[in-house]
C-alpha cells in the first residue's frame, strides 16, 4: 500500500489547526517536527495566525501551494469532517485526525466517523481518536502526544502499534527508560479505515523493523490480521501482542456449553497461536519480550548457565527459569576446569547457578569466566546475575558482559538485583537485554525459545467443496440425532452403529442383532439434551430393550407433550475415551473449533482447547496435545494407546464441515466422540446440529 | 527474648576486627553506625590500629572496658569462633557473626558451625554467613552491606526478615526507590542460634512494626514458626512471606502417590494459608504486598472504583482487577449525579472506570471527583490512574490523592501509566499505595482484601490420646486391607462393609448375605496395588463370586508366587464421589494430610488439596471447598448434594490418626473414600496403612 508509505515518509506535511503556542497539544505537533529533524516541506493552516516560526501559516487548505503527502488534522470533529473533505479534494495521500467524538463515543459519534470516511472518499484516514504516529527510523513524528516531550527518542528494531493512544504513550515512556528503542510508533484509533492489520503488513517490509509490538483493544478484520501477520512471519519478524479485555470472558460463568467454554480470550488465544504471535501476559512483558527478541537471537534449546556473584539472586533467578520450564545444568567437566584454572577463591564452579563470588568480578576474570560458559556445549544461554557491586562499578561487568554478547552467537542476558535503573537502560541499549524481575528473565527466555522453535507457518488451509448429498440434509431448526450423524458422514466422520426404529418392539428386534447389551435413545429434534429428560439408556441387555423404550416414551411424553418421532438403538462402545467436539462462533473472530474431555472434565477442570477455522494438521495435533487429559489418550498408566491419528482426522474433518457449510450451521457437536485404541478409530456416539432459519 | 531486644537496641557495641579504612567491608560498620546516629558506645576491636576517628580502638575483648551489649564480629571464620567464645566470657548478650565458611560450605563448615555455637554457650548468635541487622526506627544499624552505603533510610511500618543477606540488600534497594519505608531489617544467615521465628516473635510485639515481610529459603523450626506467626497475627500484624524453591518441586514428574503430588512447595503453601500468611508470588510482590498492608487499611470487600483521565490505562487496569477477581460497578444515581454537577466537559461518569478526562485534571475539581467517588456506598476501594499529565504536574492529582487517602477510611491507591519512578516514590512516602503494573495493583487489591477477611486464626488443635486398641494394631510392616480398616475405625473412620473369608467357596457364600452384586478382592499384605495385579474385581454377581476368586488367587500366585491370606467381599457403593484422603511426611515441615478426587483426576488436573497435621475443621472445610471438583459435592448438574459434614469428619479423624500414631506410621491412604449422599456418611472403599520398623 503506497498510502502506507506515503504516511509514515511524507516530504510534506499540513497541520490543520496548527496553534503558535508550543505548549498547547494544537502547537506540539509542529514544535515535534522540527525538534525531531523533518526536512520537507511544513505547511500550518490557521486563518487566524501569519506564520508560526519559520513557517508561513495559511488561511485554509485550498490556499496551500501544493497538496501534502499527509495532513495532521488538529481540529474539533465537526470541523475536522470539513477539512478531511478539503484535503481530499486537494489529492492529498493521507490525514491524521485526532478528535475524537467519534464511534468511540455512541451512535451519533458512530453516525460521525461514517461521515468522515465518505468525506475522505479515496484518501486514507488514520483515526479518528489518534494520536498519530512517529516514524523513529527517519526521524518524522506525526504527533501530538505528550510522551515526546521529554527526551530525544531512542532507535531501534521494535515497531510499535497501539489501538489507544494514551498506551502508547505509557509504552514510549517506560521503553526509553529501560532503554528500548523503536523504529516507528503508531496508534491507530478508531481505525475507520488503516487499521493495525495495514501497518502490520507495511512494517513486513520495513526494514528498520525486527520485532512488531501490538497493543489490541480488538481486531475489527482477523482475516487481514492473519495475513499480515503471515507476512510478517514470512519476512522473519517476530510479532508480539498484548490483549487487554481478558476479565469480562473470565469472568463469565461456566456452562457446558460450547461457546461460554470457550469464550472470546480464548479465541483470541487460538488466533495468537495459530498465528505464531508471542502473547504478551503481563502488561510489562509487552516491553520485555520485544527487548529479548530485538537482539535477534533464537533459544536453540532450555539448558540456561545463570551466572553470578551473589547466591540469593542467582537462587531466585533459577527458580524463575525453573518455573518456566528451563533447566540449569552444571557445567561439563572441561568447562569446570577452565572455570578453576582462574583460581578464584570461594567460588563455586561446578554447579549452578556458577558464583563466581565477589573475588570474581573483576573484568579480565569475569570476560573469561563468560567466555568460557558461554562456549559450553551444555548451555543454549547465559543468564548473568548483576548484584550490588555493578551499581558502584557498572563496567567491571558490564564491559565483559557486551563482549560476551558480541562474541557469542547464544542469547546472553542480565538481570540486575538491586534497584538499578541505569543499568539496566545502559546494558539494553548495549544491546544485552537486561531485566529488573527475574520473573522478567524467565519471559524473555520463553520468548526466545518460541522463536527458536515457531519458524514455520503453515499456510491457512483453503475451504473444501461442499459434498454432494450436503444441502438435502441442511433443513432449517434442530437435526435430529440420526440425520445430524448423516451429515457428519458426508464429511467422512464416522458414528456408532446405530438403526431408527419406530416402536419398542422393532426396537427389541434390532437389538438383538447387536450380538450384546445395547445403548436405547429417544428420537427427538425437539430435545437437544435427551438425556436430561430420561431419554438416554446405556447398557441395556436386548431383552430389556422394549421396555426401556416403552418407559422412556413415557417419561418424554410427560415431559414435552408430544410423541418421539422413534427410537436409536446403537452399539455399546466400552473401549473408548470419551471427547467433546463442538463449535463456537466467536462474535470477532468467526468461527472455532472446540476439542474437550467428555463427561464432567470440560467444565470442572476446563479442559478443553480452542482454535479458530480453519485448522491445519498440526493445529489439530496440538490441539490433542494441549489436552490436559492428553495422557489419557496415549498409554497413560497400562490403557491402550487411542487412535490419536484418527482423531487429528475427525477433528479437520469438523472443521472443514463449519468452513463447507458456513453462516447456515448455528450448532454442531459430537458428544460423545469415542476415541478408540489405535487402528481402530474413532466414532461419534451423539450428535447435535442446528441449521439457521428453522 | 531479651537477648533478641538487646540485640535490636544495644547501648553499646564491639566492632571486632574493625578497620580503619572507611572503604573495605571491615571499615563499614562503624561508619554506619555513625551515620545513622548510634548513640551508645563504640567499642573498635584490633590490635594493629591505635583509633578508628574518635573511637579507642582495642587490641583484643579482653580488653574491653566493659562487656558490650552486642558485637559484630568481621574476622574469618576460625578467628571469629574464637572471638565469640572471647565475647561470650566477657557476658556479651549477643554477637553478629558475618564471616561465611560454615553450615553452607559442606560437612567442614557444618563442624565448624557446630563450633562456634558451642563456644557462644548461652550468648546469642545472629548468624554465621549474615550481613547483620538495621533496627531503622531507632537508627542503628549493625551490618555491613552495601545497601546501606547510598542515601538515608526511609522509616516505615514494615520490617524485613530475610534468610538471604543478598536479597535483604536487594529488597531494601528496590524498597528505597519505591518509597516503602522499614522500622527493622534483619538477614538471619545460617541461623545457627536466632532464626527466622525469633524475630517474627519479637517484632509481633514491636510497636513501630505493622507488617512482617519474609524472604525465605527453608524454616529450620516450623512449630516455632507457627507459633510466632500467631502471636503476630494475634497482634494484628500482617505477614507476607517470599518462599524461594519452587520449582525444583514444580519440575518434578507426577507419580499418582501422596508424596509426589503433594510436593514441598505445595506444603508450605499449606503452611502459610493455615498461619494466615499473605504469600507473595512474585519477587515484585515482596515490595507490593507490604506497600499496600503498610497503610493499614483493609479492603471491606471486591468493588472497586477506577477514576482516570486516560482510557486505556483505566482498561488495563480493569481489566487485572478484573482477572483477580475484583468487580468494577458504575457508580450509583447519587454519586453520578454529584460528579456530573462538576460539569466536567467530555467525562464519562456514569460507568466505571469514571473517566474524568484532562478536563477534570484540576485540583479543586479532582478533589471533589475522588470524594464523591470514596463516599460511595456503591465501593470498597477507590484506585486512580495516573496519567502522563502527572509527571507534569504531579500535584495536581496528588493533592486531591492525599487528601482524599486522609479523609476516607477505604482503601485510596494509585497507578501509573508511564514510567514515573519519582512519582510513585512520592506518593508511596506521603502513604498512598502507588504501582507501577496493573497487575502490582490487583496484587495490592487482594492483599488488603486478604487481611479484610482474615482475621481470625483457629489455635492449632492438641493431639488427641491414641485409643486404646490401637497399639495391638501397629505391627511393623505393611498392613492388609481389613486391618488397615480396623485402624481407621479406632479413630472413628467407618468402611464399607465386608467379610474377610479365607476360601472361593466362603467367598460365595458370604457373598449372598449382602442382597446384590459385591466387590471382591485379594486380601494380601504382600501386595499394596491389588489392582495392578487383577486383584480387584467391581459388581460381581453372587454367583460368580466363586469363580472371580479362584481365577483371583491365580493371578495372584503367578504374580507373587504366594498365596494369598484370604479374600475380601464387600458392599458395593454406588452412590457415593470418590475421594483420595492420604498423608505425606515433608522433609521440613511434618506430616501433611491431603486430599484428592479419585479416579485419574488427582494426577491429570492436579485436583488435590493439602494441609499441615494438625488440622482444625476450618481447614478440613477449605480442604473439600479448594477441590476443583468440590461441585460433584454439592449439587452439580443435578447430583444429590454429599455428605461433606461427615467428609470434613473423617478429614479431621485422618489427621488426629496421623497426630496420635506419630512417627509409627510410615504410609496411610484411603482409596477410596467414598462420599454418599447427605446423611448417609463416608465409608473407606480400600486403605493402606504401613507401619515403620517392619
Amino acid at each position: 500500500m503506497v498510502a502506507v508509505d506515503t504516511l509514515l515518509k511524507p516530504r510534506s506535511v499540513a497541520i490543520v489547526g496548527a496553534s503558535a503556542d508550543a505548549a498547547k497539544l494544537t502547537g506540539r505537533p509542529l514544535v515535534y517536527l522540527e525538534k525531531y529533524g523533518f526536512t520537507g516541506a511544513i505547511y500550518p493552516v490557521n486563518p487566524r495566525v501569519e506564520a508560526i516560526g519559520k513557517h508561513h501559516c495559511y488561511a485554509d487548505i485550498a490556499a496551500l501551494p501544493k497538496a501534502p503527502d499527509v495532513a495532521i488534522v488538529l481540529l474539533g470533529a465537526e470541523r475536522a469532517i470539513e477539512a478531511v473533505r478539503a484535503l481530499a479534494a486537494r489529492g492529498t495521500a493521507a490525514a491524521i485526525v485526532l478528535a475524537s467524538g467519534f464511534s468511540e463515543s455512541g451512535p451519533e459519534g458512530k453516525a460521525r466517523q461514517d461521515e468522515l470516511k465518505r468525506a475522505a472518499g479515496s484518501m486514507r484516514l488514520l483515526g479518528p481518536n489518534t494520536i498519530g504516529l512517529v516514524n523513529v527510523t527517519d526521524g518524522i513524528v506525526l504527533s501530538a502526544s505528550n510522551a515526546l516531550v521529554a527526551d530525544a527518542l531512542v532507535p531501534g528494531k521494535v515497531a510499535l502499534v497501539s489501538q489507544s493512544g494514551g498506551i502508547l504513550g505509557s509504552v514510549l515512556s517506560r521503553a526509553q527508560a529501560a532503554g528500548l528503542g523503536f523504529s516507528k510508533l503508531i496508534a491507530t484509533g478508531n481505525e475507520s479505515d488503516l487499521d493495525v492489520a495495514d501497518f502490520i503488513d507495511h512494517l513486513a517490509g520495513d526494514g528498520a523493523t525486527r520485532v512488531i509490538a501490538l497493543y489490541l483493544e480488538g481486531l475489527r478484520k482477523p482475516d487481514a490480521f492473519k495475513a499480515a501477520v503471515a507476512r510478517a512471519r514470512a519476512a522473519g519478524k517476530a510479532v508480539v501482542a498484548f490483549k487487554v479485555g481478558r476479565s469480562e470472558q473470565g469472568a463469565r460463568s461456566a456452562v457446558l456449553h460450547t461457546g461460554a467454554l470457550a469464550g472470546s480470550d480464548a479465541a483470541y488465544g487460538a488466533l495468537f497461536r495459530q498465528c505464531g504471535v508471542i502473547r504478551a501476559e503481563r502488561y510489562s512483558d509487552l516491553i520485555d519480550i520485544p527487548l529479548a527478541l530485538a537482539a535477534g537471537r533464537a533459544l536453540e534449546g532450555r539448558r540456561i548457565a545463570i551466572v553470578t556473584s551473589t547466591g540469593g539472586a542467582a537462587s531466585l533467578l533459577a527458580d524463575a527459569a525453573g518455573m518456566a520450564g528451563f533447566e540449569t545444568p552444571p557445567p561439563d567437566a572441561a568447562t569446570t576446569a577452565r572455570l578453576k584454572a582462574l583460581a578464584i577463591d570461594g567460588a563455586a564452579l561446578d554447579s549452578n547457578p556458577i558464583d563466581v563470588t565477589l573475588a570474581g568480578v573483576k573484568t579480565e576474570t569475569f570476560r573469561t569466566v563468560l567466555g568460557a560458559v558461554a562456549a559450553s556445549p551444555v548451555y543454549d544461554a547465559v543468564a548473568v546475575v548483576l548484584g550490588s557491586s555493578a551499581l558502584r562499578e557498572p563496567e567491571t561487568a558490564g564491559a565483559p558482559l557486551r563482549d560476551c554478547a558480541a562474541r557469542s552467537g547464544k542469547p546472553v542476558i542480565a538481570f540486575a538485583s538491586p534497584d538499578a535503573p541505569a543499568l539496566v537502560r545502559a546494558l539494553n541499549l548495549a544491546g544485552v537485554p537486561t531485566f529488573a524481575a527475574p520473573e522478567s528473565v524467565a519471559v524473555a527466555l520463553s520468548a526466545m525459545r518460541r522463536a527458536g522453535e515457531a519458524r514455520e507457518i503453515a499456510p491457512w488451509p483453503a475451504p473444501i467443496a461442499v459434498p454432494k448429498g450436503v444441502n438435502a440434509l441442511l433443513k432449517p431448526g434442530p437435526l435430529n440425532e440420526a440425520e445430524s450423524k448423516r451429515l457428519f458422514a458426508q464429511f467422512g466422520m464416522p458414528s456408532v452403529r446405530e438403526i431408527v426404529v419406530a416402536t419398542p418392539d422393532e426396537a427389541a428386534a434390532a437389538a438383538k442383532t447387536f450380538g450384546g447389551n445395547v445403548v436405547v435413545k429417544i428420537l427427538s429434534r425437539a430435545v437437544l439434551h435427551k438425556s436430561e429428560i430420561g431419554g438416554v439408556a446405556v447398557n441395556v441387555a436386548p431383552g430389556d430393550v422394549a421396555r426401556t423404550c416403552a418407559a422412556m416414551a413415557a417419561r418424554f411424553a410427560q415431559a414435552t407433550r408430544a410423541q418421539p418421532e422413534g427410537f436409536l438403538v446403537q452399539e455399546l462402545v466400552e473401549d473408548g475415551v470419551e471427547l467433546i467436539l463442538g463449535f463456537h462462533r466467536d462474535d470477532q473472530l468467526g468461527p472455532a473449533i472446540l476439542l474437550g474431555m467428555g463427561g464432567v472434565a470440560a467444565e470442572l477442570y476446563r479442559d478443553t482447547v480452542l482454535r479458530l477455522a480453519p485448522l491445519t494438521r498440526r493445529d489439530a495435533d496440538e490441539m490433542i496435545g494441549e489436552l490436559q487429559s492428553a495422557p489419557l489418550l496415549t498409554g497413560f498408566r497400562g490403557r491402550p494407546h487411542a487412535d490419536t491419528a484418527a482423531l487429528a482426522g475427525t477433528i479437520l474433518a469438523f472443521a472443514q464441515m463449519i468452513g463447507a457449510i458456513g453462516d447456515r450451521l448455528a450448532e454442531a457437536e459430537i458428544n460423545p466422540l469415542f476415541v478408540r485404541p489405535r487402528g481402530q478409530g474413532v466414532v461419534a456416539g451423539d450428535g447435535v446440529v442446528v441449521v439457521k432459519g428453522g
